[in-house]
């Protein structure tokens, strides 16, 4: 593939901003990977391991695609300081509403930026832990916004499919709801599962565990901040969720066996359903 | 590896009974392996398959070694028909007080009845998934009774551990307490957790939704046996669970981020720690 890009800026090269470098590399989309990295140690393995060609404090004016890689509450100071770039500007986060919102507080919606979100993630966190193939299939949300300019947005698609990710388009509400319940409460419930195991049960776990828990392991203020950033959403799933489990529980108290077997046979059927992998 | 025992006889030839059957042939565990099948469709594919050299009706006469893979509520019923055999029983349900007490209710304990429980399993079942590695570094828990013989737990250890899989003892109650938790509670929040999730949300997942639901698909009737079956274990489990749920739950709607960080980080820690895998 022939690079499409000239100059690609991953601003915070983390497991993400890693991942996407390794990506971009190893697709030759980009003559040119810069990083912009904070942290010393990140960004000198950033640089050790070949995933950014050099790490510099500013975004360069060359560059014709920038990838915001920060946690989520530092995406919109970028947003703005990149409004006037030439580069299309995308962000990785995984709440959207909140940070268009923080934007627009700011300025008019830039026609550069288009708010992404890349369904793909691991437990595991720092730049050690990049994968060139974390986006290969996955999905990718993008929330353009009213003003995102469509030269932009092909630029930011063309990108995400080189990487082998799916695409789809969904306004920040839509998709702030959806992954409320896909991946928000998922990981709450996982944390709140893990308070009660202790010790003398860790011999005691197979595979089902071992699945069932592996997003708790996964980085406790990344998530703090997911659930503070979509609360409004995390809670009526949460809502949702408790109204049926309590209702299972009474099932099972109760040795409703119709019932309660008809609701485990609609989860695992939709659960077994062919578009659920 | 010599040939251990002279015949195994497998009584339900689903998937543990098919898994065990194929983990017995490759690891050279048994001269014959005999299947006990009702279900004709799963007899005939596990002779096609050669997973059994032969279905029988009966238990033969000199067989050293009963697996009773069959649903936890039939166990009892073949205990006490196997009282007096020369072969040691084992059993592999996932609770194992309401099965010693099913067979406590009809005769003495047998001393030939070493109640187990595999740790693995699937969320798919019948013979065809059944797997030569299903029990490989997996855990199974025994629970002997106080009249299980020495030589019987010695020759059903014996077993496990050329399948490569490591053993633990407890009490009946002991395990269905702990298993209430690392098993059967996941499980159910599975369940619940799949009620509310519609078909527009499957094309916004990834990884995450994959692993946290994979137990969801399990099969419905066997789980709804093992909710019945250890119904106040379960209970009592998820009681504490939504105490913690609901505790979290509070501190996300209070931005308390001191204690919101701190339950998840222990959960994080909990799950990342050295014992967990």
């Amino acid at each position: 593939m022939s690079e499409i890009f000239h100059k690609i800026a991953i601003v915070g090269v983390g497991l993400i901003g890693g991942s996407l470098a390794l990506a971009l590399r190893q697709q030759g989309v980009a003559s040119t990977l810069v990083g912009i990295e904070n942290n010393a140690t990140s960004a000198q393995w950033a640089l050790d391991n070949g995933l950014v060609d050099e790490v510099v404090d500013q975004v360069p004016s060359d560059a014709n695609l920038v990838a915001l890689c920060v946690p989520s509450d530092l995406v919109s100071d970028w947003v703005v300081r990149l409004a006037k770039h030439q580069a299309a500007v995308f962000d990785v986060g995984s709440v959207k509403g909140p940070i268009v919102s923080a934007v627009a507080c700011q300025i008019d919606l830039p026609e550069n930026f288009v708010p992404c979100h890349p369904i793909s993630g691991s437990e595991k966190s720092g730049p050690e832990a990049a994968r060139a193939d974390l986006f290969t299939d996955s999905m990718v949300v993008l929330t353009p916004t009213e003003n995102t300019s469509q030269q932009a947005l092909e630029s930011v698609l063309k990108c995400w499919h080189c990487l082998g990710a799916q695409t789809s388009q969904l306004s920040p509400q839509d998709h702030d709801s959806a992954l409320a319940l896909t991946s928000h409460l998922p990981h709450l419930l996982a944390f709140a599962y893990m308070q009660q195991v202790e010790s003398k049960h860790l011999g005691l776990t197979g595979g089902g565990y071992r699945d069932f828990t592996r997003i708790a392991g996964a980085n406790p203020e990344l998530w703090w901040r997911i659930f503070q950033l979509n609360k409004e959403e995390v809670l009526t799933a949460l809502d949702t969720f408790s109204v049926n489990l309590q209702a299972l529980a009474q099932n099972i108290r109760d040795a409703d066996s119709e019932s309660g077997i008809a609701a485990i046979s609609a989860a695992a059927n939709k659960r077994k359903g062919p578009e659920a992998e």
